[in-house]
């Protein structure tokens, strides 16, 4: 159950034997449904940032199919909530945590697709639609078309705001992009709402991280508005970065809708968007650059899978560690300097009742040592909100992105696959040898984006 | 089997009538055996002193009553001593510890001894033999008479030393007073008779701190020759700056002996000493001062008992904490911060895996943030030693000093209930009115000692 595992299935030759023996299950499926049931239990998710207990990344399982918003995704809980989260204070709270490095391919979303996989691109018929994706031969190698302006966004000023003549209360958030310097407001689900059409058009191609925690309320409820409107920041930054994302229609609408109806009209075009999934290849056009023939994109494909495994584990180990120090920071360790601070002051007060003269100058002394202490500890607690939790957050934010490498690499494992068969196929007339030159040409354009999409990543991470 | 229980069995008016009914103990033998017994459990003494595990104060209760010299008392170990120390690296050894905080009063050093308990002085009708002891008023009360030049001493220079044609090897120490300026040789065996001779002359009147650690030897034999060492020159500098010991002619025979013979004819002579365990009361001379009323000297008897008590438990309160800040420092904490550095480290290693060009500056600062966090783990590791040391070997030495109170304290809690009794004696015809009138003299008296003593005690930790 290792969602890394799809090069160890490969260097023993599984992959392509069971892609043929289970027509119903793509690998692409099975990959992403290990993910989202692995990982998290070797590696405790328990950080906590700023007094709460965040579930960094909690994807609800039960509600992936359905169509209908769960009203209560947002809603600001007086009681329920409360309870739940003082349950869990006791120990490392888990529950969802273990699903939230992962995303959720849409590849059901059409009939048929599931049974398909990325085939549906490599030999379509159709011709692309929509605007198309430009990959350029940049000095690191492929890389995406950037602006020149770089997008970027404010999330700030929570509101509470009711509906239902106040039975309900939820939380909107202003969104102010850095273009046209005009707020817009948003609620969680709105988020929620983009986090699903950018995953469901581009999340074959690029890994889109999955929002920060849902349904979660903190003991403060102050102190969880401002957490999660930080990772909001975050996640929304990470989008306005990225020059494929930030320059689509839905992104642009989400920043930038002039009014409701103008909202409303949006939201119905894009939830119609036919390029979605595996489609979005079909968008990508690399510009002055030549096929890559099989080896190099499975050479590629296996080099980035390596990359984002490795940096994965060097992620959560770093994560694990941190919260380690985290806990022994805001709990044992402080808790002694006010012990060792309260000793002093003790023998302060027991030498005070000797009746000796003179003990004004030792017992000042012992009870300023044990004051100290007791600063100290103080210092010591408070320390890791000021400097490792920016590194919790980053590093909590990268595991999320980096949960959702082997459902975008999964899919080139599929297509490398399938371009593999193609002989086969062409033996057995289920395709013509002109498909199968398609194919080839068409994993070649896929490989430029899965390299475009790493050196984005690489820029992202360095810079 | 508290030995600080005294004046709480006095306030249920207990041991007046326990003393009546049990004339084969004394109260004295009685708190000196609760001593021995009790305290160390509460409080755990697995301090660890520069990488040993001294057991900071030792009695051999098996041999307490042999005159005979153990002659492995001070034997470097090469086999056994090793096998023992490893085995107890796991956890707090607490072996023979909960007996350290007391001292052993020789009191049935003689026929009949043990019966009589304080009265042997209160109704002595021999003269006083040996030095007088002076008690004069000084600005804090009732005071030794402190000589113009204080001594102290060095102990330093250990050497092996061997015997039995080189089987038995020892350590023996030069120990050179300031008075003098000419060294004189002892082993651990020389300090310890030293010990047994001050306990058996001023024990009753001075509480005498034991020796530190008998018979254990750490793993690494000159850490603990280290050890051991500066715990006798704080013993023997504590021994040299109380005025009334100081100036003991056993002392000085220690000292500063001139030979071999003199030596051993200053020890056969101290071994013959008379004025020993109570009768030390009979060479106390208050010059000056009014005899006290027997309310006063209990109630100054009962203030030094909480005091001394309530500084115990402060002390081994400072102990325990400071003991798991030790073991915090250099265990726990230095490991996570060699995770924490380990886990950047890795971090930088994957990333130069990456291929993208312009990695270095990042995994540059990775590195050197990873060593960073590896330098700080090694600073805290060792910073103990470099400060906490300190506060705990002195703290570990008035642990030693306090747990002799009880001893001394109760000596003068059974003398004042010996007097109390005085009117039921003269009535029962056991002793004469006069001798009643001399009992609350010799009180008094023995109450100037325990002020001056206190006084002592007071100055020496204040200043």
């Amino acid at each position: 159950n290792d969602p890394w595992a799809v090069f160890d299935n490969n260097a023993s030759g599984g992959v392509s034997n069971n892609w043929a023996a289970q027509p119903e299950g793509t690998e692409t499926g099975k990959t992403s449904s290990n993910a989202w049931h692995s990982g998290g239990h070797v590696h405790p998710q328990a950080y906590q940032g700023a007094d709460i207990y965040p579930y960094p990344c909690l994807i609800d399982l039960s509600g992936a199919e359905d169509d209908e918003w769960d009203e209560e995704w947002d809603d600001v809980k007086s009681s329920g909530g409360y309870a739940e989260s003082e349950a869990g204070e006791g120990g490392a709270i888990n529950r969802g945590g273990a699903h939230g490095s992962s995303m959720k391919i849409a590849l059901n979303k059409f009939p048929g697709f599931s049974k398909s996989g990325p085939e549906l691109y490599l030999l379509s018929k159709q011709p692309a639609k929509g605007t198309k994706l430009p990959v350029y031969g940049g000095e690191v190698g492929p890389v995406w078309a950037y602006p020149d302006y770089q997008l970027d966004c404010v999330v700030a000023d929570p509101k509470k705001g009711s509906k239902m003549y106040g039975l309900k209360s939820y939380i909107e958030y202003q969104v102010t992009p850095t273009t046209t310097n005009k707020p817009v407001n948003h609620r969680y689900k709105h988020f929620d709402w983009l986090y699903e059409r950018l995953l469901d058009k581009f999340g074959s191609a690029i890994p889109i991280p999955c929002l920060p925690d849902k349904q979660v309320t903190g003991r403060f409820e102050e102190e969880f508005i401002k957490m999660r409107m930080e990772r909001l920041q975050g996640w929304m930054s990470r989008m306005c970065r990225h020059p494929v994302i930030s320059s689509s229609e839905v992104f642009q609408l989400f920043l930038s809708y002039k009014d409701e109806k103008d909202w409303k009209t949006g939201k119905r075009k894009a939830e119609k968007d036919e390029t979605v999934g595996v489609m979005i290849f079909s968008t990508i056009e690399p510009e002055g650059l030549p096929d890559l023939d099989l080896t190099e994109v499975e050479q590629k494909c296996e080099q980035f899978n390596r990359f984002t495994r490795a940096m994965d584990d060097g992620v959560k180990d770093l994560l694990t560690v941190g919260n380690e120090h985290w806990k022994r920071c805001t709990g044992p360790l402080p808790k002694e300097y006010q012990r060792i601070g309260k000793a002093f002051q003790n023998l302060s007060s027991v030498f005070t009742s000797s009746g000796y003269e003179g003990e004004a100058a030792l017992t000042d002394a012992l009870t300023a040592a044990g004051k100290t202490y007791e600063d100290i500890a103080q210092m010591v607690a408070e320390q890791p909100k000021k400097d490792l939790h920016f590194l919790m957050e980053t590093n909590n934010e990268y595991r999320g992105l980096l949960g959702c490498f082997p459902d975008t690499i999964g899919v080139h494992k599929a297509a490398i696959e399938k371009v593999k068969e193609g002989d086969k196929l062409v033996a057995t007339g289920k395709i013509t040898t002109s498909e199968k030159t398609a194919m080839s040409k068409r994993a070649s354009t896929m490989s430029y984006a899965l390299q475009a999409e790493m050196n984005h990543f690489h820029s992202n991470r360095i810079y």
